[in-house]
C-alpha cells in the first residue's frame, strides 16, 4: 500500500472537466475507473488544479492511495493501457509519502494559453488555439497583462460562482510571446501564480486581448481591475486554448 | 468567369483522403460542395498533392474554374464560412491564368513528418504525431535519410498500387531535426522532391526509423533501396503523421 503522485496529460475536448460528473465524461473518472482495474477496487483520486469541461493538460498532478505496493513505472505503463483509447496519458509515476498531497502541497499552477488572429479558420488547431476575430497588437497586450501581475483583488476575473475564500490572488507571470505552430503565427501567453481563482486565466486573457484590438486602452483594463466587478470583465477567451501547463511543489 | 488557385490547410483524420470517394467523406468531396454552392452549379477540383486516408495538409494547393467573376477574398472567405465546421481551411485564394494548372505546373513538392519516441501514450498529440515504439537515434536517422536523397529508382518505397510511369525520382531533401512540441521533444522530417511515388514518404520514413531503433544498419537500408523491392521496405509510418507542407510553382 502506498501513495503515487501522477503527472497527467490530456485533451480536454471529451470531457466535462476534470471532476466526476453524473451526466458524462470526465478526466477523474477514467483515471479511477483505470485505477480501479489496477488496484481492484474503488480508489480516489486528488488533484493540484480542476480543469474546467474542455481545458487541456500538459502536466497535471494528481494523487491516489493503492492497496497494492507496486512499482511506479508499472503504475504508470498499467494506466497507460487501462486508459487506451482515452486521450489521457500518464507522464510520471512516483511513489511519495503520505504528506503529498497534490493540491495541498502545490506551491505554483502555470498556465499556458494559445491564441491566433489569422483571418482564416483553424483546421489542423481548431480544437487547441483560440482564433480571435480581427488583429491584435502584441506589445500592447504584453503591456497590459503586466497590470494584472503583482497582488489584486482579482474579483473582475473570477467566475460568479468560485468558491475561493478571498479573491486576493498574486499573479507572478503573465507574458504573451510570439511562437510559430503547425498553423503558422500564433501566441502563446505564459501564466504562473501559487493559484488561481476560477475562469481567472481565461477571464484575464479574454480582457487582455480586448486591448490587443484596440477595443480597451491599457487605462480601461486597470479600470476594469480595480473594479473588483465581475461585469467589468472582457470576454471569458474560450477553454479550447486553455492548458494546465505544471505545478510546483516545494520550494520550486 | 475565371481559374482560381486556393492554398488549403485540413485536418486529414475525418477524411478518406484527398480524392472524391463514394463510401465516405473526402476532402475533394467538401470543397467541391462548398464551390457548388457558391459558384451555383457543379465546380471540379485538380490538386496538387492527393493525400491518402488520414493525411494532413498545411498548405495543399488545388485550382477550379468558377462561373462567376469573384474577388479573389470573396472566394477565401465564402468558402471558409461554407466549410465549417469541416477542419478545411482556405489559407489564400488568388485569380490565376488558364495556363496554371495545380497538379501540372506544380514544380516541387515538400511533406512534413512528425513522430515521437517517448514512452507514455500521446494525449493530446495523438492523431498528429507518430509515436514509434522504443527509442530513437536521431544522427543515425540522419545519415540514413541521406543514402535516400538524389536520383533512385525508389521501388522498394512506393506502395504496389503506385501509377506513376517511372520509379525513378530525385528526392532534394530528407532531414530528420529536433523539435520541441505540445507533447514535449519530437522528430521533425523535412522532404523535397519534384514529385513523389505512392506512400514514398511514410515508406521511406519507416525504414529511416528502424536504423533509428538499431533493427537496421545503414548498410540494411542501402541493401533495402537497391534491391527495388518493395518487400524491402520497412514498416510503413502511419497516416496521421504526415503532413503536405507546400507546393512550388515555377521557378521557386
Amino acid at each position: 500500500m502506498g501513495r503515487y503522485k501522477l503527472t497527467l496529460e490530456y485533451d480536454g475536448g471529451p470531457y466535462l472537466g476534470w471532476q466526476l460528473q453524473e451526466d458524462g465524461p470526465s478526466v477523474q473518472g477514467r483515471l479511477e475507473a483505470a485505477l480501479a482495474t489496477l488496484d481492484g477496487g474503488p480508489v480516489r483520486t486528488h488533484v493540484a488544479g480542476r480543469t474546467d469541461t474542455g481545458v487541456h493538460a500538459l502536466a497535471q498532478v494528481a494523487h491516489a492511495d493503492l492497496r497494492k505496493d507496486l512499482p511506479a513505472n508499472r503504475v504508470k505503463d498499467a494506466l497507460n493501457a487501462l486508459l487506451r483509447p482515452d486521450p489521457i496519458a500518464v507522464l510520471e509515476a512516483e511513489a511519495v509519502g503520505e504528506d503529498f498531497h497534490a493540491r495541498f502541497s502545490a506551491t505554483g499552477r502555470r498556465y499556458l494559453y494559445r491564441f491566433s488572429d489569422r483571418r482564416a479558420d483553424l483546421a489542423l488547431e481548431a480544437h487547441r488555439v483560440w482564433r480571435v476575430r480581427g488583429t491584435v497588437d502584441l506589445a500592447a497586450m504584453q503591456a497590459a497583462a503586466q497590470a494584472l501581475v503583482g497582488t489584486h483583488d482579482f474579483s473582475t476575473f473570477r467566475d460568479t460562482d468560485c468558491q475561493a475564500a478571498s479573491p486576493i490572488k498574486t499573479l507572478d507571470r503573465f507574458d504573451l510571446v510570439a511562437a510559430e505552430g503547425m498553423a503558422g503565427p500564433e501566441v502563446h501567453c505564459h501564466l504562473a501564480a501559487r493559484s488561481f481563482l476560477h475562469r481567472q486565466v481565461r477571464s484575464m486573457v479574454g480582457s487582455v486581448v480586448q486591448v490587443g484590438r484596440g477595443s480597451w486602452s491599457l487605462a480601461d483594463l486597470v479600470v476594469a481591475r480595480d473594479a473588483r466587478d465581475r461585469a467589468r470583465c472582457g470576454p471569458v477567451a474560450p477553454a479550447h486554448g486553455l492548458y494546465l501547463a505544471g505545478v510546483s511543489y516545494g520550494e520550486g
